[in-house]
Order: C-alpha cells, then structure tokens, then sequence
C-alpha cells in the first residue's frame, strides 16, 4: 500500500455530513489535491521527519526554509496568495542556536511571502526532529483568476514545467553515493534540495490561464501523472524540450543519471501545469518576467483503455515507463 | 527554556508585514491563546508523539480518538463549532489493522462533531509513530455568542471548571508506578486519559455567559495561571468546592495525590472558565442540561506587586504555589 492507497482506503471514506453540513462551512474542496479550499482560504499540511525527509546534518536555517518552502509550494500549485502558517515542532532538546537559526530561515522565507505564522505548538520529542507546518492561503479575488486543481486538463492542451528540474535528485543521488558529481556541481544542487523556491508568483500569474497545476515533489513523471488521473487524460512528452541544468549535460553526467533525475526526481518544487496552446505567448511572457525558464514539454492527449498513459521520448527513441509512473526504461 | 518561552524567544517575533496586508487576509487572532482566527474560522494544531504523549501499547482506536480530541478540545475553549480537520501522520510500518483501527477512532470522533476530514500527508517514519491533527472550526454565529479568549478574565468574575479532573492524572501516576490505585480504578481512568470528551458542547453553551475560557491540558493551575497572566489579575480558589472523582476520594487515595492530580494533573480536557457572578444559575443550568459536573471554584480577584497570583486553599489550609503554576506545598 503506497500513501495514495493508505488515504482511499482508511481516511478518505464517506462521511455522515450531509451536503447542507458541508455547504453552512462553507467547503468547497477536500481530499484529492495540493489544497482544500474553505470559503476563500486554501489550506495544505506537510510533515518533515528527520532521517526520511532530511539529514541530520541539514543547516538549520535551511531546514526551516524548507519547512515553509514545502508548503507554499502547495499554494503555489493552486495559484493562491500565502496568507499564515502553524508550526508543529517536536525537538529532542532545547539548543537555542539551533532554534535561533531555523526560526531565522522559516520566518526569512515567510517574510518574504508575506506569510504570517499564528500558531502552533512545541514539544520534545525523544530522539528525532519532526515538523509540521499547516499554510493557509487565500484565492486571488483581485484578478480573473481561479483556483487551479489538477482535474481540469483538457485535451491538446501544452503540458509545461518550470525551472530545471533534476538538480535536487542529482545531489541527494551523490550525497546516497548512487554516482558522484563535481564539488561545484554539489553545491550548487544541495542549494536546490535543502533551499527550495516556491513558485508562489508562477502560480498566481499562470492561475487565468492553466487548465490544471501540480508541484513536482515525487518527479515530473508521478506529479504529471496526477494530473492525468484526475482529468482523465493522457499525455505526449519530449524530453529534449526540457530546458536542462548544465549539470545534467551529457559532457557532465551519464544519459540514464541525466533521465532519472529529470522524470523521477522530486523535491525540486517547480511547477507543472497544462494549459491551452492559445496561452503559449502570455506564458512565455510569465517566464521571462519572472526570469524563469518555462519549458513547453508536449500535449495532452486523449486515453487509450480507460487508463492515463504517458508517452514519452528522448533524442528520438520511446521510454517505456511503468503504470505508476515512478520508474521507466528505453529500449 | 520552556514551550512558551522558546515560542515567545523565536517564533513571535514582530513580523513585517503591514496592518493592512493582516487586514487584508481577515487576520482576527494570532499566537497567544487556544486557537487563531481569520475570518469567521479559527485553526489550532497539536502535535502527538509515541513515548511522548502517549504509550506504544495504547489501543490505535483510542489514539485515533485521543489525536481528534485534543484539538476539538483547542476549538471548546474559544466556544466554537469544529468544521474540518487535516491529518499528518508518520508511521514505521503500515499495519493495516492498525490503520483500520486508528482511522475507525478518529472518523467515530469527527461524525459525532460533524468535523470533515479534508487533507494532510501520511508519510514513512524511521521509528515513532507521530500524529499532527490540524482542526478548523467556525465562530457561533446564529447565537449571540463571541469568541472566548484567555484575556478577559474580569475582577468578581467566578471561576468555574467542569467534569472530575485529575482522573486522568491517576491514571499516569498508577502507569509510571508513581502510586498504586484498583484494577477499577485504573480501568476507569486510563479510559480518561486516552479517550477524552472534548467539551464541545459546554464551550458554545456557555460562550455568550463566560468572559475567558481554557482547556486543561496542562493541569489546574497551569492552565487558569495562563488565563490570570493574559488577563492581568489573580485568583482565589477553594479545592473543596470541586466535584471529586469518587477514585481521587480520602478513602482511595491520600491527599497528596488528591490535591497533585487536581491541581497539576493534565490530560483531562476540561474547561476551565471565568463568568460574571449574574450567571450562575444559566451556568448551573447548563451543567445539568449536558449532565457534566459544573464546580464553581474560586473568583477573580486583582493583583498585587503586577503578578498573576493564585491563592488556593483545601480544608481551611493554604497551600503554597510556585510562580509557574505547576507545583504546590502545603504548610
């Protein structure tokens, strides 16, 4: 059973609420996104545990960027406005320096979104960090936008992803000692993993024009196929429009690396989305604004069996990749 | 440092952002009190760890129950009605009995309140099972009722608290071989300790009646010490006036657990309020009316030398509290 199956099968049963319960709170989205909407306020919860989220030896100032940084990228995904943020932290001892620094990179990084922490609790815990950040966002009402969810892919409608993705998975694959990169290329790509940006503004800028959104966390290829699951779709992707990191250069890195990285790689936080081919020029606009590569990567198609499929190729040749979309071959 | 210190020292610092920006966002309440409020909702989070806040061998129904309890608990004091909660949870394995038990617990607990479940993150933990709930609730607004704080505690004011507290205490104490206590005696009370009744419906009963409100998560005085202190005044009670657990009674147990489980046992979940003396007989109505124990303790009195002082007696006796509000001797 895999966290998908855990939620259908335990937690995301019918509950006894009448819609007229549901419609007085005002509820207008559950389980089954980056969000749940309430009103006009978008809500997310992620916990970050020591030894499965991050190492031991993660600076705390990143560790508490991060925390945030998770989160705002749920909004990001559903084009929303950060708004606040409750921490849950259970930390095994009380070493002020420590919490000096995390607390100097989670409220940086909330300062910076306007996101203003209200609440929480502390607690010890008996060995490991463990984290818990909730962040409430809330719909841009300003503009034409709408909530972005990932149900809405329609098809022909271009697939994209943002920034160059792979490089987290690239430093944690050296720091698992599955290849090894340069010193320069670890540094840099450490900063990706630990420090990740939330596409906050992407978000909100694409929110009128993106049919469907989804932060890659666990790799492009499961994210995507989120998106199609929900929307009923499938999907045609080239992998040689992927704008690459230089580190995932062939000169750099091995062609089975490069493509592990770019189509499994999580943690890197950059947006994917569909939206229709007659946005093309006004999304390219965003990316230049925002000074962000906006990669074009292929199509949304219609599904063949009743199944969401993904075809994807490289260089010309088919990759042929599992039905959970977490692993792939080429022939 | 304790909790509160660490959250005052590092995570409520001024935050740049502007009245209007906090206005904009609907922000009414922020750290400080049970639970924060924006719009017409307020969120509070807890967070639970094995060996921590609860026993590895406790039944997962009751977990599943106890990890809800807790925060509902959070929305009873500020008087509100609970509407939906997010769930994180980390656990080593995924024992699907296990799973089937927790979740029967937790979704038994959210349909008796009509609280949804509307998202969260499960996830992998090396060791510890770690449970952080997040639970939103709405302010009563068919009624007359406000929100119930910890600062408008006012001079005269009766202070009142329900249920037989310390049961859950005993319990612990019989559990860490602190003292000994009948095999009925525990099978009662370690009942109080896992599955506690959030006050749900006392706190919006009373919510238009009383001027400050807490749960007693912490114990007796710690808790009213928190309603004295954001209040700005002292307190005077008497232990003979509270309704006695018949297992914390003279011929099952000495004064010294009695008056420790009372005063500083946690974990019992009930409210601890502060009303205007004109109130007593609705107050007394409202006891009756959910047939839970209403014992009028004590009144609001004014500070001397600025400090919250808490001056407790027990059969004519005056015990002697430390200024925290979590020990006490007696003379």
């Amino acid at each position: 059973m895999n966290e998908f199956e855990i939620i259908n099968t335990f937690f995301n049963q019918p509950q006894n609420n009448s819609k007229n319960s549901n419609n007085l709170h005002n509820l207008k989205l559950s389980i089954g996104d980056d969000c749940a909407m309430f009103g006009e306020y978008l809500i997310c919860k992620d916990l970050l545990l020591e030894h499965i989220h991050f190492f031991s030896d993660i600076d705390p100032y990143a560790l508490g960027h991060k925390s945030l940084a998770v989160n705002l990228s749920d909004l990001a995904a559903m084009g929303s406005i950060p708004c606040f943020f409750l921490l849950g932290i259970a930390l095994p001892n009380k070493d002020e320096a420590w919490l000096a620094q995390f607390s100097s990179g989670l409220l940086s990084l909330a300062q910076k979104h306007n996101c203003i922490l209200i609440g929480g609790d502390t607690t010890k815990s008996t060995k490991d960090i463990c984290i818990s950040i909730t962040a409430i966002g809330k719909i841009n009402s300003k503009s034409n936008s709408k909530i972005l969810q990932r149900n809405n892919a329609q098809i022909n409608d271009d697939i994209w992803v943002s920034g160059l993705i792979g490089e987290a998975r690239l430093a944690l694959g050296h720091k698992y000692k599955e290849w090894s990169i340069s010193a320069e290329a670890f540094e840099h790509c450490i900063q990706r993993m630990q420090m990740p940006s939330p596409r906050v503004e992407l978000g909100l800028l694409i929110s009128n024009m993106a049919n469907a959104c989804i932060d890659i966390s666990d790799g492009l290829l499961g994210d995507l196929g989120h998106i199609l699951k929900a929307s009923n779709v499938s999907a045609e992707i080239n992998i040689d429009n992927i704008a690459l990191s230089p580190y995932l250069h062939k000169t750099q890195c091995s062609k089975d690396i490069m493509l592990n990285c770019i189509l499994c790689g999580g943690d890197d936080y950059e947006l994917c989305f569909t939206a229709p081919t007659t946005h093309r020029n006004a999304i390219m606009e965003v990316g230049e604004q925002l000074n962000l590569p906006l990669s074009r990567i292929g199509k949304v198609s219609s599904q063949l069996h009743n199944m969401p499929n993904i075809s994807a190729q490289y260089e010309g040749e088919i990759l042929s990749l599992d039905n959970t979309f977490t692993s792939f071959m080429h022939f």
